[in-house]
């Protein structure tokens, strides 16, 4: 074999990420931790009752204001007619099961992606209780949020199933949308007298 | 002033909102506790690299699962170019950032009713810090979560500065999603064997 077919025998992308971009960003960030260091942001306009709308565009990171997107993204939350809106959108504590499970999803592929693990399929299934007398204030000891979260994932990957478990723990403890459910993190509010 | 003149003074709407329908929902959770249980839920599959698609339409709440919706809601996750994508979609943890801010602005929405209070404009900006050296394991000290949520929020209601601000007190309490981000929640997964 030659040394450029050698080269070429090298995959430059596994589960569709690039493996030297990939390696290049976690270099730079090595040298230069501040990179590492990302804002995200959102804009939400409520529009009537249960319905309201978020911008998504710029952020932060890698040193610098991204200027990658041509346009916002734009999302609708919404409430089905039993919680008094008309399916507007999903609701937020939807959209977060959505957030949830992409970030594990994608923190998965990564990893796997790290450890030379090729994904064939992968898809996630989720549900989240909650009881409503929180949200209502009818009773003091019920937590408004989420009491558990529990995700069934399905995926087919060319390695073996111990190795499967190693990547899923180690995803679920790096998924940084899980991170932040499972964590207590502050949210502080300000109002902004105009 | 006759008696249907009276009655036909009552807003049958605060803030976009059915009020005897909430004053019913109310009712009846007070008399049977278990309608007030919700089940959410998502289902998500993995297209490529930090592309993935969610798909949201059931759930269960009120004592019986919901049918309410004609077709499924979709969204999808990607990432930016300096994160490895093609801006495919916002990206989970941007998700994450709508899901906040639409949960505290409708719990917002719904207890303004509650007390009466009519909103007339409402619109939040969100922003989080959050260090990637997380996500990618390269330092265990740091977490792969939010570090923390900033929200602003401009609001004009028909009310005092001390309502609002004892009003935007209760929501940021009371918001499921809010709630799920400052509180620890349980992440549960579990890999079908197929």
């Amino acid at each position: 074999m030659t040394a450029s077919l050698a080269v070429a025998a090298q995959p430059t992308h596994i589960n569709g990420l690039n493996v030297q971009a990939a390696v290049d960003t976690i270099a730079a960030l090595k040298a230069d931790k501040s990179l590492a260091r990302f804002q995200f942001r959102a804009r939400n306009k409520w529009v009537n009752g249960g319905e309201n709308r978020s911008t998504i565009r710029d952020f932060y990171g890698a040193g610098q204001e991204d200027t990658s997107r041509a346009a916002s993204f734009e999302f609708t939350n919404g409430e089905p007619p039993v919680l008094l809106g008309d399916n507007e959108g999903a609701n937020p504590v939807e959209f977060l099961l959505h957030a949830l499970a992409g970030c594990v999803t994608t923190t998965f592929v990564l990893h796997a992606m790290a450890r030379g693990i090729a994904i064939r399929e992968l898809s996630t299934e989720l549900k989240g209780n909650i009881d409503l007398q929180g949200l209502l204030g009818l009773d003091d000891s019920v937590p408004a949020g989420y009491e558990q979260i529990n995700i069934q994932m399905h995926v087919k990957a060319d390695c073996t199933d111990q190795e499967l478990d190693d990547l899923l723990n180690y995803a679920l403890q790096h998924s940084p949308v899980c991170n932040t459910v499972c964590r207590p993190v502050p949210v502080v509010i300000e109002r902004i007298k105009a």
